[in-house]
């Protein structure tokens, strides 16, 4: 059978350029079952006057088809659907019938849904004012290299990194670098069999909390702290105390005896930015080795430091071996990127790269392969320099436009970040605030989930400035200003 | 100072273009702190003379290294290190004193590291002859059009699906394709609530796992079955029955009373390779109706069916629900992608994502779109079917090789797949039989480890054709047959 021109037209949901949407009808077709085996191909101007396009782009996307074996040339006599075309086996589907019976809410117990969890809109790019945390800036980001990296972890010399299974592995190439380059920044030395690649922060602490704590462990979070710890720690049966930080980060004295392990952001501490100084470092240190307590240290934002020098680790003032290091490259190059890594212990190494293989074996090659070389090419280092030095404008221009609209800042640290902790005056609901500003194009971020839930404040907020444009800045500060202000006119009367 | 064109040489540890090689010279000495702000750079004939390249290499790898900062171009005066060029901060990182006090193995109690776990020798591809399962074989995969659709992806327009963190949500366009297009081939319709993306199947089963099962929860496996559940659950405490499987895979009637949930690879038996038969499919989904238990269906390798038309999933006949559905990409595509998918109720997939968000987020952003457009341009059904078609000669080499060289098959099912499920005499052990072998070049594996560990037989082991060449497989039968005849001759006399 001869195929009609007019069975093709270009609908919207195709995209790409215009040889590959023609590729993608034409491959749809015969996989559908639309076109059969040996049936007519249009000529290649008969489809081009039908899709309006030139007859080399039909041309070339044939040609493409027949490599793929969706169509045959037959020389003058034209392209025709090929024999051994992939086919699509065709089953009934009868209309849907399916009226669940297993009540999954009783079956799961719903242990894992009811986690809280940062959130923002998936749509928050759209958004004129998006003081929000932890996205990557377009204006910023190095695209071209970033592209250029992986193309060539893409070429046939990475064949084995891009498709093979690493079972529990990790790319020799980006271990390398990060023992050399990156680990001597936060003044850490460390070895092959002391290093596991993460999906991100977010794994890296999840294998934490999974391999150190338990039921009857006891681990100390810090108040505020990083929301997702919470529903770590719930999930395994861990005792949690909760410790208020101060403007020098988690006090080591305050830390409740018989804790097992204690988790903290000392470097930069979540979300109230303050930096542990060096000697409250080295009395953490020392309650850990007195108290035989290990450490999970989440260095997620130390490239981040542009005011002033960044500080070592924890890590590298450990000689027992008590520190767990977590390391993220979300902040620094994207988030969508999910990779992290942990220092630790042969011992810790040795449990969490087990359970890494249980859950989902390895990060993909090809994302561990283009890290490694966007990192040892340099491009890293300058995307960082250039970000610190873009942060450092919208931060200024930050505490200038919130001094001037009178907002209060809770926690700033020395050394630089991303972002604000703010309060708003006693009584004002930040989570209803935040519903206020969405509409008018702003989003921050609330603080109630950061908090011990038992006795969470509703007045604190995040403001992050590493995705909002210098020259929109006094402008949303000010759209917050104002929403604050109504909500502190209207706040319900504390009954007396 | 001026740098001289002595400080810099080609070692060997560095890869890439020379532009590539040099600009990575310049930029770690700077980064080391090696070359200092304003000093000067040789000239590019100077150093182009020094590492013997043209001039303009040199040229281009200056200019690149301004647009990144790590250098400016003072007109004739020539290139200097940049005053705000990235640095490194450096810390005093003293002679190494790590003396670990913690015992890890007693606090973590290696509740991981014990599971048994398939591996494969990470240098498989330098052997003759590797009848491994599961890696990608370079000489069939489509490596052009894979490339093309990951530089597709890593387009300006798709700049926030590359960078995003999507938190617990997936790809909307890879979604949409695999439920139009991928789940009918299996006689499933779903809608988006009812899909979740995972890291490859391992990572699928590991959340159905800990969804479904936990300390009181009975679940049912197929003996022999895929090793990775064992371990997934007994990090669950779920109780475990080990089913046997015939020929027909798992038979309903011997599903022990009280079982809660029941794992099963029905499609192609992992690792015996048989299909469950229509009539035995309608059994365990009425079992399971009647019964009240979920059924877990691993369809990992539905794509490999060329001696026979593919049966619908298990899932296709299930109207109350009862299937929780695991996809994968690993063996169509490639396993080092780390994506497969989980399709199922509603009030699973809730809880599956919102576990999946707590552990990892979510599968790379960068994969699951470039993913995505290799499905919908048709270059997945392509890839497939060239390698259904390379699939069925080798398997016809194999049947042909065994048969002159002796083998006994103990299970190949009858609509294709990737390997043989083989049996050796009585008393041969296939481990040692491996390690053998292994010197001689020929990867094997042992089937100890798919058995119940209570009763395993050690003469079983598989042999896979997913990336031997058809031109080896002869030769490669030969060697084994012939370690199996040795192996035979020297076993241990059983005593009377």
């Amino acid at each position: 059978m001869a195929i009609p021109p007019e069975a093709f037209f270009l609908h919207g949901n195709l995209n790409g350029t215009l040889q590959q949407r023609i590729r993608q009808l034409v491959a749809e077709g015969i996989v559908a079952g639309r076109f059969r085996a040996c049936d007519k191909m249009p000529s290649s101007r008969g489809l081009a006057a039908q899709l309006g396009v030139s007859r080399i782009t039909v041309t070339l996307a044939y040609t493409d088809l027949v490599a793929s074996d969706y169509l045959t040339s037959k020389g003058r006599s034209g392209y025709f659907v090929s024999a051994s075309a992939p086919l699509q086996p065709e089953f009934e589907v009868g209309p849907r019938a399916l009226a669940v019976q297993v009540d999954y809410a009783q079956r799961t117990g719903q242990r894992f849904s009811g986690a809280e969890m940062l959130r923002r809109p998936a749509d928050w790019a759209s958004f004129r004012y998006p003081f929000i945390y932890g996205q990557a800036d377009a204006s910023l980001f190095d695209h071209q290299n970033w592209r250029q990296c992986a193309v060539r972890a893409l070429g046939k010399r990475d064949f084995e990194a891009l498709t093979s299974d690493y079972y529990d592995r990790d790319d020799p190439l980006l271990i390398e670098y990060i023992l050399r380059n990156i680990l001597p920044r936060r003044g850490i030395e460390a070895t092959g069999a002391e290093v596991l690649l993460t999906m991100g922060a977010q794994n890296a602490l999840w294998l934490a909390g999974q391999v150190l704590t338990r039921p009857g462990v006891r681990a100390a979070v810090e108040n505020p702290g990083y929301p997702s710890l919470r529903g770590i720690l719930a999930q395994t049966g861990a005792a949690v105390d909760w410790v208020d930080v101060d403007e020098g980060g988690l006090p080591p004295d305050a830390i409740p005896a018989g804790v097992n392990v204690v988790f903290t952001s000392a470097s930069h501490h979540c979300p109230t930015n303050a930096t542990m100084p060096m000697a409250r470092r080295r009395a953490l240190i020392e309650a850990a080795s007195a108290r035989d307590f290990v450490i999970v240290e989440d260095d997620y934002e130390f490239e981040m430091s542009f005011l002033k020098a960044v500080s070592p680790a924890l890590k590298s003032l450990d000689r027992e071996g008590r520190v767990v290091h977590v390391g993220s490259f979300s902040k620094s190059i994207f988030p969508g990127l999910r990779l992290g890594y942990i220092v630790a212990p042969e011992g810790f190494i040795r449990e969490a790269r087990a359970l890494r293989a249980l859950t989902l074996r390895h990060p993909p090659g090809h994302i561990q392969r283009t890290a490694a070389y966007f990192l040892s090419l340099g491009h890293y280092d300058a995307l960082v320099n250039r970000m610190k030095q873009a942060f450092k404008r919208r931060r200024l221009a930050m505490g200038e436009a919130m001094e001037a609209a009178g907002l209060q800042v809770a926690g700033q640290g020395g050394v630089g970040g991303s972002s604000f902790w703010m309060v708003a005056p006693e009584g004002v609901d930040t989570e209803a605030l935040a519903r206020g500003l969405h509409a008018q194009g702003v989003l921050i971020e609330p603080g109630r989930v950061f908090f011990d839930p038992a006795r969470a404040p509703r007045n604190y907020y995040r403001l992050a400035y590493s995705t909002i444009p210098v020259g929109r800045i006094a402008e949303g500060v000010g759209l917050i200003a104002a929403g604050i202000a109504r909500a502190d006119r209207c706040k319900p009367v504390r009954p007396v």
